[in-house]
């Protein structure tokens, strides 16, 4: 699913945790554009992330390579020629079966930080 | 503190989460050689997190770099000329203060992960 870098498993990778982002994102409403993005990034700076742009777009484009999501072009509102991209899930099952995973693995992280706390300061 | 990489926030590295566990493993006693660090992968692998020794290594020696541990060889117990190096805390306070930064921080990814689940999964 596009994370070719090797592993010791130690926590999540950020590409996955945007696709995560991305996919619900796009779940939720058709995606004009990139005007989210910015939203995605103000989300996370509260706790001290601030993605780069080229990640997110990194985590999009594995997304459209694997065929969970596809881009159309429309025109933009008000606009006669302006085009704009939209997102959408292509594929929801693959998409479901993805979130899963990520899921799987956001549990698993959320109990090594715990284990991580109580052996180091209890 | 050896950190060199960039870092662009997200989850705490692995090199710090290393370097935590030493200053407790050697808080507690006195580090004969290198027969903890099996027991430190051992005690990960339930998580599905299997650090490289060469990994470990580099945190250790970050620490002896950093003058927050310190090594010095003894002969090995029963043995004649077998030397083992031991390692212990040289300056308490800046190991104090660098577990407290590592508190902080696995903190603030405990939150980031549980905004992922509440905002991904309900």
């Amino acid at each position: 699913m596009g994370e070719k870098r090797e592993s010791t498993g130690f926590l999540i990778k950020q590409r996955a945790f945007l696709k995560l982002y991305l996919l619900t994102s796009i779940e939720k409403e058709r995606w004009y554009g990139m005007q989210l993005l910015d939203e995605l990034r103000e989300s996370f700076k509260p706790f001290g992330f601030e993605p780069q742009h080229s990640e997110v777009y990194r985590a999009l484009h594995d997304l459209l390579e694997d065929g969970i999501l596809s881009r159309r072009k429309i025109k933009e509102e008000g606009s006669k020629y302006k085009e704009v991209a939209v997102y959408s899930i292509a594929n929801k099952e693959e998409a479901k079966a993805y979130k899963k995973l990520v899921k799987a693995d956001l549990d698993r992280c959320e109990q090594l930080l715990r284990k991580a706390l109580k052996d180091n300061f209890s």
